[in-house]
């Protein structure tokens, strides 16, 4: 991933990656787009553009007709926002958000599929796909399941081994993209509680997602910046991320991710796409 | 049945192209492949593809899961047979082949998702895709209205303008597609009567399709090799065509390609994708 | 603005409905609902079941996921509200607003799976689909075409002959369905500008939507009152319609709608579902 | 379901149902049927139509375009055979054998939504949805998960209560369907090995399922007047079914549910939906 030979303001991420050191620290924000279909629209693409790095664009399987997919990658490769194939189960009546026991060697192809879908997209924009995010409930079993996590990191590999991978810092997905010799990027969530053993506490459980933009942006800054995270139990955790990821479709998304930005700016750590070498 | 050997039978084409004068033509067969989808199967595609030389694959519009995709263009790309992404509408309940009333834009950007998509599978194979062909109502569509046409035409030079379009020969298709700067390529349909005019016969009416499989090899032959057809009221018609469709989900449609190649390879007309340069 | 106790205004109608004369009207105003599918959300579809006596329910073909077809049956049916199967080409992508050229046979077919379907949930919530409304593109062709008006008339007579037809006043939908011995009842449309002719201006003209929540619903009580309308050019032209149409998804849907309700019940409309006998 | 009070050839049932006694026994044979999309057609539709006596009719999730489903029902009514609505995850592009981790209350209504638009096919043949049977991963899932069985038996019981359930014997769906007051009727597989504990054995195992009509015959022979099958070991075990499963879509399969049939009737097992009340 990224090679730093200056000794350390932070011990040994969780994950193999390490925070740049020094007066500036990088990360990249990064939020899905372009999950409407057809009639139906959701989020406000536009202004999310303007505050994060990175882009999950959907590639029409949970959402993501092709218009949409042209027009995001567009303004992204204009904006300098990196482009990554937000790949998913083929559900659009669940938005992908429901497990599907697949054949691995079928979700391969799947993969594969969308990734080439979007490529073509990012292509003709002047950009390319940079990294794959696997959306919804292909994510948390990409995360879970080491046979998943392999099928998605094969399929990367397969289409083109420069293609990063971004997934939930300690998750099987970013074990396995490594595996492959392939980069996984680890990424923290922005607005989600995490427990003392670092992972997300569960949807289900009060408490679970945060709503406060200066709170949530203030965990932001010290993830960049510490690398740690307050649990819900009142303990500091590492959390090892070079990217976080923020949420385009809640009510009061774009402000969250302002509040975000400003926040992150302000501390003096510098936004970029994960995808671009250091400065 | 047909005089192979008299040289200089052959004047300029109607669409430009010119066919190779002395001992030895050249042909393209193509067929549709990889219609099936999921549980669903359709046609032999292992026993067409040894058969052809341009093998039109469904990118999942009309049919064509991804799994049948990538086996397609392996076994395309091992044998050298040219890899063409046969678009369509999105239409599975119909199989592309009712005309849908879209607008212009999109179809440019469905487009483009498939050709993209398909490409993926190619590139993986070692191989690309080298022409687009569009499919059923699409197909109608293209040759018959320019809005269309240039719809499709515009798609392909947006995504790679060294793709060629195959479309049938005098069709508005292969116009926008030489307006845009592509290759054109057209096509004669080796199971189809023409009329005078050199349209082909409505399915509607009868003997609008052949079935013997000596008498279509022997027209076959005869486009090859003299550009020439003979229509339904008995007259001698000009046939220019750089390549000749052989369907390959009929019944019988093993049986007539493999007719077709026998006797196109008995009258010393070289069978190679259209795609390659000439020798 | 509007008379509403003079008696005897109204004339027979064009579409052989008979305006009830005396002190009291009786309209119907019908909306769209149902239209979101899955996570995407389309209107407010709470709010309009408070205003309208009838809802188009989407069936699932362009819109409608089962769980929101169950749930907008259940609160259409709590609050007397009729239902209606919004019946569509099978477009999820489009949204049902392309027309797709499909055998009329077929076509008649994908209208009863989609009103049978509706009709399961109508059951459910203790009520029955009393009415047809085509959608989008197949409201169009239905309205213009005489085979696509039989095929939807010859659907709905096979499903249940007890069930309506609502369309476009003086469209071959109406007329079909009259021959085929069903209920006909034309509509209105609250919210869009006609010709001198009766017909509705085109939406590409400017002008041919109307905004203004006061100006529509004064149209509405003349509508419902005098059975006419002022066109384009100033004139006054007859408007035959048991039914009016209030759109839910446009901006400012429920405050037109609320407009509409407001203003004709102000003007002794008694708003009634057009599928209840007279009082 | 049966109450017999005629002394016993059989014991108690597995499933609490009692094979009829004395000279003639009586059993159902199913088939799925229907299974066919658009283009794309699978198994002898027909050629089945003619053997079985129970129909578990695609409903166009997993298969089933509406103009099959119209005509399966239309024939399956003219020949007296029961029609079932073969229920199943929304998944066109896996055939429905793919699980999906649904939301229950969704799934309660996705199945209503089939029941109800194959009955709307029923009701126009003059015969009704008698029965459901959930198909591929839906059927395996409620079979053993307590919670997806609830769901199928409740979307039955609210649809119609008088509808029965079709399901495996000694499944929880088969428990479920009892407990919510409907008819639960247990089937056994012609084709498939039996474990000594009753179990079917995994597809993955070798000899899982069997391919010669004769032996497949005299084992449904023996199911229908003895309530016995010979396990894989060797043992007998009691295999309590009122209906026996052929499969429609399979290699041989019309020869193998002619030897059944021929081979039941021989035996002077009647041949008899089971809805349809004793004679």
């Amino acid at each position: 991933m990224t090679a730093v030979d200056a000794p350390g303001l932070n011990g040994p991420s969780v994950d193999g990656a390490v925070a740049l050191p020094g007066p500036r620290s990088t990360v990249d924000l990064n939020s899905d787009l372009g999950e409407g279909f057809g009639r139906w629209s959701l989020g406000d693409d536009e202004a999310i553009l303007q505050l994060v790095t990175s882009a999950n664009v959907a590639c029409g399987f949970h959402a993501g007709d092709p218009s949409t997919l042209r027009r995001v990658c567009a303004r992204a490769a204009e904006r300098g926002v990196g482009i990554g194939a937000q790949v998913s189960y083929r559900d659009l009546a669940g938005f992908g958000r429901r497990f599907i026991a697949m054949d691995p060697e079928e979700l391969v192809d799947e993969v594969i599929y969308q990734i080439a879908a979007l490529d073509g997209f990012a292509r003709i924009a002047g950009s390319r796909v940079t990294y794959v995010k696997p959306h919804g409930a292909l994510y948390n079993a990409a995360a879970g399941d080491p046979e998943i996590a392999e099928a998605i990191a094969g399929a990367v590999r397969t289409y083109d081994p420069s293609i990063a991978v971004l997934g939930l810092a300690g998750s099987h997905l970013v074990r396995e993209a490594r595996s492959a010799g392939l980069t996984a990027v680890p990424e923290a969530f922005a607005d989600r509680a995490y427990t003392a053993e670092g992972l997300l506490v569960s949807r289900r459980e009060p408490g679970a997602v945060l709503h406060d933009p200066e709170l949530i942006a203030a965990r932001c800054v010290r993830i960049a910046t510490e690398s740690t995270v307050e649990a819900v139990d009142g303990t500091t955790i590492a959390v090892e991320a070079r990217s976080i990821c923020v949420h385009g479709d809640t009510d009061g998304a774009v402000a969250i991710a302002q509040a975000v930005r400003r926040a992150l700016e302000g501390a003096g750590v510098e936004l970029r796409p994960f995808t671009a070498g250091p400065a």
